[in-house]
C-alpha cells in the first residue's frame, strides 16, 4: 500500500509511450532492452517461461524468504512444508530449539519425505524405505544398504535459516546474501508486538492467476485503494498522496501523527518516522529489500477491523489499544500488517510463470481462546476482503498483459514511485542473469 | 455444408499417400514441404504450437473477423468482450451510434477494462485507477497522474470495424484488407433477412477440442452429413452430389430451384444461382473470403425447424415461409444459415493449438415474444443438435490427426472440393509467413 | 518384488554422490553424461519433454507391449483400443479367429475410427465419412470418393500381434526384434494357469502422476515393502533379502522352495528355481526383456488374497490350491501375480512425461459366476491395496525428483540390484537414440 503525504520523488515526464520491438525473439534479452525505468514491464515479464526460470534463479534462490512464524513451529520437532516452484522444503525444529531448512528430498532415490503441510517428528523418515535422518538432516539410519555407504555423504540438503521476533526466514543461494541488516530493523519494530508469543488463528490459501510481480506492484501503491478497497480506506491514511490531499486531512494526518509519536514513545514503543504511511520502498539502488515501521490509524480505529474496534486481546507488550500498525514488508515474498490486538502475515510463492500460491495467517496472542476471547468473524474480513479484492485485479491484470496489444503505461510519479521501484530493484536482481 | 448437383472441380488422381520425413524436425517449413494439394494436411499443422502462432499472425490477425450482431449492442455505450487468443477486444457503439473496435487493454498497466462478456458504459473506466475512456478510446481522465501527461498519447489502442446489415466485423490488421467487396456481397442477400431488426434468442457457448481448421473443413462439406446429420438431410439437399444423385432427385432439385427462383424474384428477394447449394467457396486462387447464396429447402420444409414447420414470426421484409435458406459464411470465422423466421450464427475464435471457442446465436424478429411467439425448444433443436454432431466429429478428428500414425488422405473429389479449397486458401495465407 | 535369499550381485561402493552440472542445459546428452550405473537417475529423465520423447521412440514404439487378455476379446469382431501417447490402436480379433493390430485413424481424413475402449465390429466403420475397413485394416469401401483411387494403398496401418496362452502383445516397431524368445518361455509357465479359458472379473483404471520409469523402479525391489505392503508381506517372501534374513526365516524359505519344487513337479506343472523368489530382472547386458517363473507362498497362504485362502474356483489345470504364484512381467508395460483361483495383471501405457495410465485387470476361471463363485470383495483388495500404495509411493517420488535439489542416489546392492538393472536396460535402449 501506498502512503501519504509524501514528496513526490523522481518526477519523470510521460511523453511517449515506448515502442515495442519483438523482431528478435521473445528473449529475456529482447524483453530488457524493451523497459524503461518510469514505466510498467513489457508483457512477456509475466508470462515467458524463460522470464519465469530467471526469476526463480536470480531472485527467488538468492533473496531471503519467509517461510513461517515460529509460533507455527514451537517445539523441537515441529515442522512445515512449503514449496518454491518445484522445490519442495521443511522447514523444522531442531532437538536444540534452532529452526533448520531442509530440501524435502530423499538421498536415496529422491522421494518426498514429508507429503504433510506441517505435522511433528522426532525423526525425518522417508516413507519410501525409511532412511531416517535427523532435525538437521543427518543420515542417521539407511537400513538395508551396503555397509560401506558413508552415511555422512548422505544428508538431507539444508539451507540457512533465521529466526527474528518470531518470523522464520530461509535462503536457498549457495552463498547467501548478509541477513544482519534486516534482522536488526525488524527485531526492533516487532519486538513489541509479541509475535514470539502469538499463534495462528487461521491460514486461508489462494492459488492466485497472477505472476509473482504483479502481485507485489499491486501491494506496492494504494493508488487503486479508492475505489477497490472500502474498507481499507476507512481505517487507513495510505490513499492520501501529495497531489491530492485536502489541507483538511493533512491536518488531520500531522494530528494523527503527532499523537502517535508522543503515545507511542510514552509507552516504550519503537518511534516511527514524522510521516505516516511508509518508507519508499524498496530501494532498488541499495538493495534495501526489507522495511517496517509504525502509523497511525484514523481517529476512531483501534485495530484494522471492519469498524475499528478491538477484536482480540492485546498482543505483545501493548497496554493499550491505540498503537496505530505495525508494518513489515521484505521482498521478495512477505508482508505483515499488524494492529494491537491481532496480526496478519501475507506469504507469496511462486507457482508458475502466470500462478503465485498465496498463504494469508491471522495471528493472535497466543492465549486467546477462540468463541471467548476473539472470533474468526470479527477479525478476519478486514484483510481477506482486502486481500481477496486484490487478488481479483491481479488477475484481471495478467489477461491485459497477455494480450499482443498490451503496451507499458507510464507510473503515476504522485502514486506509484514505489512500484517503479519494486520494478527497478527486480531488473537490477534480473541483470545479474 | 456442400451443395448438390456440383460439377466436379478439379479431379485429382488419388495414387500413393504423400510421404511424410519429419527428420528435419516438425517446423513450420518442414511441415508446409509436405502438403500437397488435394490431400489433408499433415497433422503438425493441427497441434504445433508455432503453426499456431503463424495462423493467429497470417489468418486471425489479418482477415476480417465477425464480432457480434448489431442487434447485440444496439444502443450507444452497449458493449461486447470476446478474445482472439489471448486478445481480448471490446467492441462498442459510440455515443454517434458507430461502432468501435478497442483493445480491452488499459494504457496505464494493462488491466483489462471490461470482465464482462457484455454490458453497458457511457465510459469505460478501468477498474485498477479508473483511468476513464470515451467510447472511442479517447482517454479522457487519469486522476493522480503527473499534470505534463500527454492523455493523447494513451487512448485505448483500436481496430477498425465495418457493420454492415445487422452484422459486426472488425480487423487487428495494421493495414487491413479492403472490406468493400465483402460488404456489397453481404449487404445485398442479407438485407431481405431483417437481421437488422432481430434480437438474440439464445446463445450458446462452446470449448471445442479441436483446431479450427478441423471445424472449417467439417463445414465444409457435407460428405458427412448422410450418416451424421439425420436432422439436416431431411431439410436440405446439400448431401447430394453429382456422383450419387439419382435423376429423380436430380429432378426433385431442379424444380425446387425453379420454383424459388420464380417466386423470390416475385418477392423482391435478391437472385439466387442457378443451381441450388452454394458457390465454391472459398476462392484460394483470388482470396474470395466471403460468399452468400440463398438455396431451397426440401418441398414442405418452411424453415430449418425440427419438422419444416415455421417456428416464429416471420422475419425482415419476408411476405411468406417459402424463401428457402438464406448462407452466409465469411472466413475465419463465421457462418449463418437463415430461415424465413429464425436466424442461426456461429462464430469461432481460437482458443490455443487444438481448441476453438464457438458461439452458436438464434435470432428471431425483435418483436417476436418468447413463450407467445415463439419457444426455444422449437427454435433451437434443429441446428443444437447438428452442431454438437459437428463438434464430435471434430474432437474424434484431432485425436486421430495427433496420432503420429496419421498420414495426410486424399480429398474426394466430389464431395470434398471445398475442403481442399479451404487448405489451400488456408496454405496461401501462411505462406506469407 | 524383490526376492529372497538372493546372491548380492555386483556389489559396488557408494562413495560419495555424483556432481550434476546442468550447465550444458537440460538436453538428453547432458543428462545421459550425468548417469553412472548403480546410482538412481538424474532428474530430468523424470519429467524432461525430450527424454520422454526419445522414451517413445526408442523404448514404446520398439519393444513388445501388453495390450490385452485373449479373454478380452474371445470373438472374431471384438476389439480393444488402446493409446501409446497420442497413438490410439486398435486390437482386434478377425474373421479367421487371428489378433491384428491396426492403427486407430482412418486414411482418409484422420478420424479415430473407434472411440469407445471396446466394441465388437464386423467392419471398421470410420464414423466421419463412411470408409469402411475389413478387421484386417484392409479398405473395402470408400463411397463418394473418386473411382480412380487405389483402395490397396490405404489400408489401415497395421502393427504385428504376437497371442501366447492368453497374452496379446503388440510392437509399433518398423521392423521389430524378435519375440519367440519371449514366447518360449511365457508360453511354458503360463500354460497351466489357463489364461485362455479366463474371464476379465474387473478391470481398474487409474491416471499415476508419475513417470513410467518410477513405476517400474518401484516394481523392481521389495526394499519398501515392510512398511508399505503390509498385506503383502504376510503373503510372500519378497522382502526377506540375502542381508537381513535370520537363520530361521532362511530355513522356513528352504522349506516352503522344496515342498513346492516337489509338489509341483509331480502335479506336471513347470518347474521352478531352487530359490524363491524371481530371477534377476531385466538383465540389461542381453537385453532379456520378459521373464517368469514360480515362487511358493507363506505357509497357510494359498492364494494372494487378504487371508491366503482360496477366494474363487482353481483355475487352468490346477488340481489342487497349493500351486504358489505364478510370476509374469514383461518390459517395459506388463506384469502379472497369478494365484490358484485368481491371476492379476498389470499394464502400463505412458501418458505424458510426468502421467503413466494404469491398468489393473483381476481374471478368474471363465465358468465362475459373480456372487456364486466369487466375490470381487474378495479376490481385489490384495491387488487394489499394494496397487494403489505403490502409486502413491511414486507420486511422492515424482514430486521429489522434480526438485532442482534432488541428487541420484545409490541403490542398496542387497535390494535394488534389479532396480540398477532395469535403469542399466532403459538406458542402453535409450543410447541408441
Amino acid at each position: 500500500m501506498g502512503n501519504s503525504s509524501q514528496p513526490v520523488p523522481r518526477p519523470r515526464a510521460a511523453v511517449n509511450p515506448p515502442q515495442t520491438d519483438l523482431s528478435g525473439g521473445n528473449t529475456l534479452d529482447c524483453l530488457t532492452a524493451q523497459y524503461r525505468p518510469g514505466w510498467s514491464l513489457p508483457g512477456g515479464f509475466y508470462s515467458d517461461a524463460n522470464v519465469y526460470r530467471a526469476d526463480l534463479e536470480q531472485v527467488w534462490r538468492r533473496g531471503w524468504l519467509f517461510a513461517a512464524h515460529s509460533c507455527e513451529i514451537p517445539k523441537p520437532g515441529d515442522f512445515i512444508t512449503l514449496s518454491v516452484d518445484a522445490d519442495s522444503l521443511i522447514v523444522i525444529r531442531g532437538e536444540d530449539g534452532l529452526v533448520r531448512g531442509l530440501h524435502n528430498v530423499c538421498r536415496h532415490r529422491g522421494s518426498l519425505i514429508c507429503a504433510e503441510p506441517a505435522g511433528h517428528a522426532h525423526r525425518l523418515v522417508c516413507p519410501y524405505h525409511q532412511w531416517t535422518y535427523g532435525c538437521d538432516g543427518t543420515l542417521m539410519a539407511c537400513r538395508g544398504m551396503q555397509p560401506e555407504l558413508d552415511k555422512s555423504q548422505f544428508g538431507l540438503r539444508s539451507f540457512p535459516t533465521r529466526e527474528v521476533e518470531g518470523l522464520i526466514y530461509f535462503n536457498l543461494a549457495e552463498d547467501p546474501i548478509d541477513f544482519s541488516p534486516a534482522e536488526t530493523v525488524l527485531a526492533d519494530i516487532a519486538r513489541p508486538q509479541g509475535l514470539t508469543r502469538a499463534k495462528v488463528a487461521k491460514a486461508v490459501d489462494y492459488l492466485v492467476h497472477a505472476n509473482w510481480k504483479l502481485v507485489w506492484e499491486n501491494n506496492r501503491e494504494c493508488f487503486h485503494c479508492n475505489v477497490n478497497h472500502p474498507q481499507y480506506i476507512k481505517a487507513n491514511f495510505d490513499h492520501y498522496n501529495a497531489d491530492d490531499t485536502t489541507p483538511r486531512v493533512k491536518a488531520e494526518i500531522a494530528d494523527a501523527v503527532r499523537r502517535g509519536k508522543e503515545k507511542w514513545a510514552a509507552a516504550g514503543l519503537a518511534p516511527t518516522r514524522d510521516q505516516s504511511g511508509m518508507t519508499l520502498f524498496p530501494d532498488a539502488e541499495h538493495n534495501i529489500w526489507f522495511s517496517s515501521n509504525r502509523t497511525p490509524l484514523v481517529d476512531g480505529y483501534f485495530s484494522e477491523s471492519m469498524d475499528g474496534k478491538q477484536v482480540a486481546p492485546l498482543m505483545g507488550d501493548y497496554k493499550e489499544a491505540d498503537v496505530g500498525t505495525l508494518r513489515i514488508r521484505t521482498l521478495p515474498n512477505f508482508w505483515n500488517h499488524s494492529s494491537c490486538d491481532h496480526a496478519v502475515s501475507t506469504r507469496l510463492l511462486p507457482a508458475g510463470p502466470e500462478f503465485t500460491a498465496v498463504r494469508v495467517l491471522w495471528l493472535v496472542h497466543q492465549d486467546a481462546v477462540e468463541g471467548r476471547d476473539y472470533q474468526l468473524e470479527k477479525i478476519m474480513p478486514f484483510w481477506q476482503l482486502t486481500s481477496e479484492q486484490d487478488w481479483q485485479i491481479c488477475e484481471r491484470q495478467q489477461r491485459g498483459v497477455n494480450s499482443s496489444a498490451y503496451l507499458p503505461g507510464p507510473y503515476s510519479s504522485f502514486k506509484e514511485y514505489n512500484v517503479d521501484s519494486f520494478v527497478q530493484w527486480y531488473m537490477k536482481l534480473l541483470a545479474r542473469h
